[in-house]
């Protein structure tokens, strides 16, 4: 089954200097990526700092955006809590709003957790959402302990038929991708990264959920649009160069600050803690960044 | 420093078939703990389930407790949540009730995660609450990946004198629980498990907050009334003995199901998802846990 391939951007989640959340600011930032050319928005997953959110501020955030200019359809927000009657509520209000689905995390606490309470916490989530509910299973194993297995998928997929619409693969492991698009063709995989994305593509999944789409959605949206063309090579090599300039930085507040550098607006660069601020000594590796990204875009 | 030894059991959390909180059976469980001898309750920790329940339902819960005859001077709820203004709102309701003190994971979600970060996380809740608060750190790697490092501790006991009560060490690495009493002979360091109490009172720590204190509360307030005395190697032994009857078995499900199994009350045997019943091939294990459990009751 082909997949036409698309760019969901983890939208980063803006806060003011008192760490509430800056809704103008969250809205902004989400037209400004589908203006750049985004096929839709997965906010409030890992990018997002949705962890460090409670369920009204990510409520709230949702519907700022939907109310914003972000359509409904063009979002599938994360929902995914370590409480089951939090994912139930996100995911409720996610459904009445009318996403086009929902990134969920498996409840990330406990561990090791068997298949069959893993299950039995999506199962238990679909039948109090109820109809119309789209899940893409949101596989990040390094920051939940708790792998979506393809196990997991099939006992799903069969007990739901229609309602797991694919998954998330943030583990950069392209091998499980691969297994994963072979296993269920029917379902849409997204890569993590954007030098995975021809890959994905080739193999029949259906694009990319990147944290540097923040900061680069252009020229990933260019990369898909390119794909299999004489221009893949030269657009692949500059969205890689944007993004390995983020390996040596801590990913999250470091794609702040560049979000920060190329809106000229320093009030996108707040985190919350757990996370911290770049420190002043990594100011010109942000710089540099902030360049190759924006060289990026135009080159595109 | 010497600390009065005391034993707080982390109860479980009740459910309805339906799998909402069951206020009545949570009230009953914490006073039979107290009737039992317990010091107090941690109620709203890892073998409560907490991470399985939103916000309110952990306030509705703490609130039940403390009307219900489980005064708040006895209590030391877990308040710590992956989002920092989760735990600032539960934190504050503890302080409000006027709760002992609170039991606090660190942000669980980021890893790895940088000193400063929980410095951060941890500073701001404090700040927000306000005075008055007695924070015990809560250490559970294998659950958080997130580690309570001494140099945290040493850099929160410096900044806030007095807020900082103490730790329950949930690592089962008795080396680490013994490095941190040397280096913080002020505070209180409490172990998960009652067969470390003997040891953890002799080197200068607070006694111990154990899941199989609620199925053996008895048993473990005798060992801390027995401890140095003649009897102390037979009631070790025979707590000893409780607490290696759920080895094999799923430890918070067994121990809901012995809870259920001693109340004569099979509705305390519900768990939340991503936990499970145990199987039906445990049942018998289940029994021969709680007869265990029980023939220590009669035997102190």
């Amino acid at each position: 089954m082909t997949h036409v391939p698309r760019l969901f951007v983890p939208a980063i989640t803006p806060f003011r200097a008192d760490l509430t959340v800056d809704l103008p600011r969250l809205v902004a930032f989400g037209r400004h990526l589908i203006a750049e050319g985004a096929d839709g928005l997965a906010p409030f997953g890992t990018t997002s700092e949705a962890a460090s959110l409670s369920v009204d501020e990510r409520m709230r955030g949702l519907e700022a955006l939907a109310s914003g200019g972000v359509t409904p359809e063009r979002m599938i927000p994360g929902t995914g809590c370590a409480a089951l009657s939090d994912t139930i509520r996100l995911t409720s209000h996610a459904r009445a709003l009318g996403t086009l689905g929902v990134l969920m995390l498996p409840p990330f606490y406990y561990k090791p957790v068997s298949t069959e309470g893993l299950f039995a916490s999506y199962a238990r989530v679909i039948e109090a959402v109820g109809p119309g509910l789209r899940i893409y299973l949101y596989h990040i194993p390094q920051m939940t302990g708790v792998p979506i297995t393809a196990d997991l998928i099939a006992r799903l997929d069969e007990a739901f038929p229609g309602v797991i619409a694919g998954l998330k693969d943030s583990s950069g492991n392209w091998d499980n991708t691969a297994a994963l698009i072979a296993a269920f063709p029917h379902l849409e995989f997204y890569s993590a990264s954007e030098a995975l994305l021809p890959r994905n593509v080739a193999a029949g999944g259906a694009g990319c959920i990147s944290a540097t789409a923040n900061v680069n959605a252009a020229g990933i949206a260019a990369l898909i649009r390119a794909l299999g063309t004489d221009a893949q090579p030269a657009i692949l090599a500059q969205a890689e160069a944007a993004r390995s300039a983020f390996e040596k930085l801590p990913l999250i507040p470091a794609v702040k600050a560049v979000v920060a550098l190329q809106m000229d607006d320093p009030g996108f660069a707040h985190v919350r803690p757990p996370l911290v601020a770049p420190s002043s000594t990594q100011d010109a590796a942000i710089r540099e960044a902030a360049a190759i990204c924006n060289g990026d875009h135009a080159l595109v």
